[in-house]
């Protein structure tokens, strides 16, 4: 199963020609997500090959044009394609307001179902519970309410080792409990452990997706050791007190949240339209994180 | 002075990765104008390197997504670059109470005046009356009410030629009335014609932008003899049932048009996303209207 985030737009507010606002595909174990979605996002996915009609959830972080004025473009060539499977919309309440305006404006009806829920910006809160993930809010502080978004794998049963059911006659209806991790007794009366019947599973990854904020290390404990952090970084130390005032995080503010949340690769983006070259955010982020990269349009981060 | 149409989005209403939708932007002899403002336009401007705090005026022909979902973006985004200007907006009236729904979403106000003047779609209207140029609407036949656009260079003055000036010692008051066209009696009596003084301003240029649109040859006597239209062909004639059906012309159609209209240059774009490649479009039209060329995104048209 591949896990593999694809950046759609590196660039904040002002977009340049070479950096979209904010927009990410994920591909969470063959289940395909869609985060943020700034203008042009559309067009990014035709760009990079990537089978938009597959996405079923959006989530929307806050209520800033670089992370959504690309929706109502990407839910109307939705339309136009045929999709017909119910599209699933996590955001500010008011969007959803916005959307049924939008579409009330267009001179057909959207041909699937919009399933719209708002977010919540009191507590985290977990907003899909699937039989193999989850996804959980996570409370930012921006100048608008803001969330960022977890996606985390469930544990998966341990695997039990084919020739092993051979070897000691294991009936079918034992096999469920051993996955579970239970022991076994053969017919024979004979004691085999768990742990010689089965290997571990893959550990359950996890995405973690952290946009806009000021830094912020009260998120540190929810997002600790999870595979892949996203954390915007606007700008470089030397603008941590506009950073502060616009409620934005420097390279170095987000590889120190990296660091201190453990996690195991971290990607940086959410530029300011003022920077052309990048290397100084490296130079900034590494000595403190090192498995740092910066974010590009179309590039591609297996975890 | 420069007259020059850069072509922003070649596609319609769903992107490709090579074809933006719909937006032009018009060097009108300095005078810069926006028509139409599909997703990403805001994006393609900075691509083709376009000054586009320049601009002053946009025009909205309909509301199909694909000419309007990126007006918010651009209007966000002059915004964050401190613009204080006004900017004018031309455009169905809906549109007005969707911009004005926006910006409440928004966290700042914008800081400059938006000046909208709404559309109406029963005859053709002067919308723009400058002491230079002037804009009329076109009206076309689409599903939905939408409107084309002629710019009109006014007829400029004669120019006078500076060495008859002193050859015949003109006085400073009766310059203006040869520019306007008078002769000049000189204070030996001597009868000069205005011929003799003056050579020919330049052609008022024009440009006419017909998208979208079913074939409709009630347009061509308002676009007569225009330097360049640009006129949709979002089908090829194999598909002209289809057009018909979708309220869209075939190049052919377009070709005609332009025939029948006389105008100088013809440029059609607005394809359908089926198309990969665009020799069948030329093919189709330059044995009717051979000064025909494929719109593309970044292909600047001087004219």
């Amino acid at each position: 199963m591949n896990f593999e985030l694809t950046i759609l737009g590196s660039g904040s507010a002002v977009p340049t020609a070479n950096r979209n606002p904010t927009a990410h595909f994920l591909n969470f174990g063959e289940k395909f997500f869609l985060i943020d979605c700034g203008e042009g996002t559309q067009i990014q996915l035709k760009r990079y090959k990537l089978r938009f009609t597959r996405i079923n959830h959006i989530f929307i972080s806050h209520l800033h044009g670089d992370h959504y004025f690309g929706l109502i473009g990407l839910i109307s060539t939705l339309n136009l394609l045929g999709r017909k499977n119910p599209l699933y919309i996590y955001g500010p309440p008011q969007l959803k307001e916005l959307l049924d305006f939008q579409m009330k404006l267009a001179d057909h009806y959207i041909g699937y179902k919009i399933e719209f829920t708002p977010l919540s910006y009191d507590q985290s809160k977990v907003i899909v519970d699937d039989r193999r993930y989850t996804v959980e809010t996570i409370i930012l502080k921006h100048r608008v309410h803001c969330c960022g978004f977890i996606f985390r794998e469930k544990s998966k049963q341990r695997n039990i080792i084919r020739e092993k059911i051979q070897q000691y006659q294991i009936p079918l209806k034992e096999v469920a409990n051993i996955k579970a991790g239970a022991d076994f007794l053969s017919t024979d009366g004979k004691f085999i452990s768990n742990k010689e019947l089965t290997i571990e599973p893959p550990k359950p990854k996890s995405y973690a997706f952290c946009s806009d904020t000021i830094y912020k290390e009260s998120i540190i404990e929810q997002i600790k050791n999870v595979d892949l952090l996203y954390h915007e970084a606007t700008f470089l130390s030397n603008l941590s007190e506009l950073a502060k005032q616009t409620y934005h995080t420097t390279a170095a503010q987000a590889a120190n949240i990296a660091k201190m949340a453990n996690v195991k690769q971290l990607v940086i983006g959410h530029f300011s339209s003022r920077y052309a070259s990048f290397d100084e955010f490296l130079q900034e982020a590494c000595p403190v994180f090192e498995n740092t990269q910066i974010a590009a349009d179309g590039k591609r981060i297996p975890f």
